[in-house]
């Protein structure tokens, strides 16, 4: 089976290989049990919107916390550019602690983020997220100061200098960042550039699908989703089903299923990808935002979609076996030992 | 040879076993390799005072952090804590982000804290922890709202509620805390508790060992010192002439010697107790506070000497095998497995 990747990405001289459009969170990572998932009504494995009170409530219903950077673009963003492409990171934080952290991290990976902090308003988004013993993570989210992105904040110049705008479902959440994201999208449209999106979460998919299809069939390249999410997205009941729906869009489809790995689809051409274990599973954070920023570094580059998603699948397969949702050794250096 | 702890420890009937006092810190750790070090002129292995500009820099300069509380005594009495002990923090941030952390984490693992937090001046004390590939660590402090501890901050009575007291050398380098530090061990001692001291860093012992030798000589029951600290106390060339030292003196004397596990002093008494190898070797931070949590943890239960070292040796056995220097997993858990 033939593959190619897009001859407009090749091409182009652009400044970014990618542009990320998402919320800037900083992250809460707890050990927690089942139980209190259950006291909290909590379900594991998805993401749910909390206000700033419930975020109290619950941070003082866990044990001690761990913070470090997040937000799911954000990660994909700072994975790129950790496997030396230049990536920038769109979203807002406010101008205090936690916004200060956010704004070290992702440039400390050499990513290029450049949105002001709000001056006033709501304090910086945070997560928090419980990681039980069976490593899967419950994500709580305090939306802050990153749903106040707009329009008007968005750098559009940024945009239309990145050969892929990438966006997050989770943005869905917000109206404001919602018309920002489609103005962007437009924008590298008329750039002759590409969009990708990840549908986020399977909840978040359920709130908004009928505009995540016009999205998907008006304006996306290339799609990234778990199972539980395309499952949901199309209302069907199987994967089979699912990959189906994709196979028949003009579109590049990335489908990850955890441990069994994943399916890249165009059309008729299909690639099972398989997984990469590196060591003991300690936290799925990231995976899913690691397994983009691989796809997309390989993309980026022009590189057979085999090779996209061995590339996602070798970097989501870094990031489980430790805690939170950045690597914190050398992308490169993997890349060398099991891509070289 | 016979081994007793204190029979006025083990008569009393307090409301804390241990009541700590020392700097509220959250901590940021960075990877880092060794040009950075040198670059920045920092000694591994030990801890450097910054004012709030360098802090910036070196952040600056640094790769992508992770923070989590920290503090020498306050690592101690979250393990003590953890343990099922009845502990109490005595110790300042401010009224800001990593203040709110440094409070949630210490009471989430059931230690008492109550000091109120500044509303004003310098923000919370953050330590950069540069980690190496080597799993040492380099500190760079900055001491910000918790040098501000003084003695009309100190709740006495608290102190007085304690079988023993805690102190971090590090207060030393701040001459509002070590007021707070003398007016506490003078409660203490009247109270008829034990006052116990960690020599925490060699550098620090270099700037005050005169004051430490006084406080030695004329208050601590329970000192702890690793091999660089307490031969920079005696100002000899060789552990064993440390130990002589010790050992003429009226208190238990816990020295710890990384790799090579510990020696515990009382007088003639003495006993050598081996490390716990419960993993690779990960980071070093908190190994120090750890052995202390262990090991007062014991002695204020009235447990002989070797029970005190062994158990001061699993928890520090337990620190160094994950990021941070408070144990992520159940302490209660591990002494069932290793000790019970």
């Amino acid at each position: 089976m033939t593959t190619s990747s897009s001859p407009s990405l090749q091409a182009s001289e652009k400044r970014f290989d990618v542009v990320g459009i998402g919320n800037a969170i900083v992250d809460v990572l707890v050990q927690a049990d089942d139980n209190l998932l259950d006291n909290q009504g909590l379900t594991k494995g998805t993401m749910a919107l909390v206000d700033e009170q419930q975020a109290e409530r619950l941070y003082a219903a866990a044990g001690p916390g761990l913070e470090t950077s997040g937000g799911s673009a954000a990660n994909t963003l700072a994975g790129i550019a950790q496997l030396g492409g230049s990536a920038c990171f769109i979203g807002r934080v406010r101008n205090d602690q936690l916004g200060a952290i956010f704004r070290h991290d992702i440039q400390a990976v050499g990513a290029h983020y450049a949105t002001p902090a709000a001056g006033e308003g709501p304090s910086t988004a945070r997560c928090l997220i419980l990681v039980t013993p069976d490593a899967q993570r419950t994500m709580c989210t305090y939306l802050g100061a990153s749903v106040n992105l707009e329009p008007a904040d968005l750098d559009l110049d940024q945009v239309a200098q990145a050969r892929i705008l990438y966006l997050e479902g989770y943005l869905w959440d917000s109206d404001a960042a919602k018309r920002a994201f489609i103005a962007a999208a437009e924008v590298m449209k008329a750039a002759g550039g590409q969009v990708a999106l990840s549908l986020s979460d399977a909840f978040c998919v359920e709130r908004h699908r009928d505009s995540f299809l016009e999205l998907v069939n008006g304006y996306v390249d290339v799609l990234f989703a778990n199972e539980m999410e395309i499952t949901a997205l199309y209302r069907v009941n199987s994967f089979e089903e699912a990959e189906a729906k994709v196979a028949g869009l003009d579109l590049v489809a990335a489908l990850t299923r955890s441990e069994l790995g994943s399916i890249v689809r165009r059309g008729p051409e299909r690639h099972s990808i398989a997984p990469f274990r590196l060591g003991p599973l300690v936290d799925t954070t990231g995976a899913g935002d690691l397994y983009a920023a691989g796809f997309l570094h390989a993309y980026s580059r022009g590189q057979d979609l085999e090779a996209c998603g061995r590339l996602g699948s070798l970097c989501a397969g870094a990031v489980v076996t430790q805690l939170g949702p950045r690597p914190q050794g050398s992308l490169i250096e993997l890349v060398r030992r099991h891509l070289g």
